[in-house]
């Protein structure tokens, strides 16, 4: 199936050629502000984009019902996205290849104060190697370069010679329900690839992710009579330390998981946003804080969860305030799995020839300690869930960026990528 | 000077019939929602029950500049009040007694969540001897009981002998520039009496109060890089610590202060509102804290003011992540002094003997760990201001109320104290 060394120059050199044009195509996604909710305008833009290039189409809604009765569907909340997934279908002329989803997600953290960036993060901007812009890395880059690696076939007149899909989802940052509601929707394949920012490296394992919200409550008073009060904001302090505690005990058990165990410190609780209190004279009579933190592939989320609010509860009974106040534990988004790539997959070893072939070295591999969309194909497809993508700086932060000359490496290694697995064949006509 | 026993009965007598009025006259004073820059309408309302009773008026703006360069002034913000404060004057046919000021503030503490609420806070609500609402106790009963205990001495054809001014003020909660505006307006007097719920005692000395706000803003990162990154919220706690050691140190103070030294905690810093990042899996990039914070009198507002920036900035230049991106200090409301009210005051006498007819036992005294505008006569007038009001509960917390017979027992006490301080003649053409 492999194809002929002169296809393959041909093929980097297609992608060379459409370069400007993806790059063009990068900078429009950045310039829809696609933060959590906010996504409709990006995914109907994808979606006539699939159509212009002649592909059958799949737009549909969330299934709510379906998402939270699966054990990899995260809890709803007010602020879940109604934007709708999208999916492009090829179907080759003749089914000979393996087939193959080729997935992204157009949500985009917050950008934070806009006084942080050096210029408006809705506005790519170039400079130098550099696309800078929320989301150009994470991963708009690689939502263009799934469509560009498969333009590039095409332009030189071939195509894969096997079913494969184009998807573009939400939720990826917050749930992971958009992945999840592609494979609840039926859509399945031989083996995925989604091109997020990971340093040109190949992801082994990664973590998953749960998402929860501590909100105290209690009784304020005259700050005069502060003793005899309760102070939210200090009890909710107390209670992180508590889940800190929980953090390290976790930390400790890296013993046991392989591709965790040589890191410093895989398992990260962040206490992301906290809200509190009415005013500098009242004694606080509420503080809400919301929280994410990993867990190792192979512990259930489920278990997870009943482990951080015995956490907190625990806690609470310790505690003169809390126990009288006890704090309200809710989940309300990631609620997801971490997995592993087990090494000497068939699509494993045609991705590091294509990355070799490109690259002039061979694939790495690492672990991640944070949530990725593969975790679905993995867990319940049971494929091979390529993770690999561009070269990045500052995802979720300021002035994330996106190295140019790395997209169109990785974009050129992932169309030698879909030759080699789904083998190709001419385009009707040409 | 003194009122004979008869004339003392009428009055407690005349206290009594016009109480019915007086309670209705509360409630629709806490019928209006009068948080801060809230307070137009409820002051309005009180210049109107002024000049339906016959007092010349004066109604006026604070004057920025005047408060601050003043050295009791406090700092403007976005939030402060731009309502009116409301003078009325009572000029006697004769001036033979000595002058005083009758001063309420108006403006109330946030209500904070409704539902924490037994019932709506601004619709006063009675149950056997209390009366319930946000400001019911703090201090619109004693607002009523300034006008009320005038209103008694009318009905039996008697007002005082001497200047009495009503005001009525706002930003007592906030900055006390309302009082102080008084005082710049030129406002002066022999003795001013503040009825807040003071549990029918007198307040011998109070401290003073700084607010101030603290800002960390930093880097944020992909979560999965915590290492790296920066997280506000963290930085905030750390610097809260800082400020609870500085907290421990003026409470170490206290030995050199008379009215303090026998208090368990005289200097309460209290964090009472915070608010930082933006969601579960963003590192935080900012977060917010608004503190207040108690000084002894005679500790100068603007060294305490340094004394804290010093504590932020030295704590900052110790931490890694701190000294990187030092926090911002903000003097965003009180800058106000404490005072102790000298024993012996001929004031204090004659009000002594009010409450001792009143309540037949001795009037107490007792320090308060909170703001108070008296300081304002106190400090820049230097004559007795003399801080004594009615039996409450929950004031700044849910539920705030205010004992009924105690507001009865204070009006009757404050309508004697009336009599003997300005002495008392004939209303015209009675």
């Amino acid at each position: 199936m492999t194809p002929t060394a002169e296809t393959r120059r041909d093929i980097a050199r297609a992608v060379e050629e459409g370069f400007k044009a993806q790059l063009d195509f990068t900078r429009q996604l950045v310039g829809f502000r696609s933060e959590r909710g906010e996504e409709h305008a990006v995914q109907d833009f994808l979606f006539r984009a699939l159509g212009e290039r002649g592909y059958a189409r799949d737009r549909f809604a969330m299934d709510r019902q379906a998402i939270e009765s699966h054990p990899g569907g995260s809890p709803w909340s007010d602020t879940h996205s109604e934007a709708p997934i999208v999916v492009g279908i090829h179907r080759p002329r003749e089914e000979t290849g393996r087939s193959l989803i080729l997935q992204s997600h157009l949500d985009v953290v917050p950008a934070g104060p806009a006084s942080m960036w050096q210029s408006p993060p809705y506005e790519a901007r170039i400079e130098g190697d550099w696309m800078y812009g929320r989301g150009a890395a994470d991963m708009k880059a690689g939502a263009a370069a799934n469509i560009f690696a498969l333009d590039a076939l095409g332009r030189i007149g071939l195509q894969p010679a096997a079913t494969v899909y184009v998807q573009s989802v939400v939720e990826e940052e917050s749930t992971g329900n958009g992945a999840l509601m592609t494979h609840l929707r039926g859509y399945r394949a031989d083996a995925v690839l989604i091109p997020e920012p990971e340093d040109e490296m190949l992801v082994r394992a990664n973590t998953g992710v749960v998402w929860f919200q501590v909100e105290v409550s209690g009784l304020p008073v005259h700050v005069r009579d502060m003793g005899s009060g309760t102070n939210a904001i200090d009890a909710a302090y107390r209670l992180i330390g508590a889940l800190r505690d929980l953090e390290a005990r976790w930390n400790e058990a890296k013993a046991g998981h392989p591709h965790f165990e040589h890191l410093d410190h895989p398992i990260n609780l962040n206490i992301g946003k906290i809200e509190g209190g009415d005013w500098a004279s009242s004694v606080p009579c509420w503080c809400r804080i919301d929280c994410r933190i990993a867990i190792y592939p192979g512990t259930d989320a489920g278990e997870a969860a009943r482990e951080i609010r015995q956490c907190v509860e625990g806690f609470s009974r310790t505690d003169p305030y809390l126990s009288n106040n006890p704090p309200k534990v809710t989940f309300n988004g990631f609620h997801a799995e971490g997995y592993v790539l087990e090494p000497g997959s068939e699509a494993e070893a045609v991705l590091g020839r294509a990355h070799e072939e490109t690259f002039g070295a061979a694939l790495k591999s690492f672990t991640t300690p944070g949530y990725l969309d593969t975790r679905v194909y993995a867990l319940y497809d049971r494929v091979p869930a390529l993770c690999y993508g561009p070269v990045s700086r500052n995802i979720h932060g300021f002035d994330e960026c996106v190295s140019l000359s790395s997209v169109k490496r990785i974009t050129t290694a992932m169309a030698l990528f879909v030759a080699e697995w789904c083998g190709l064949e001419a385009v009707e006509g040409s």
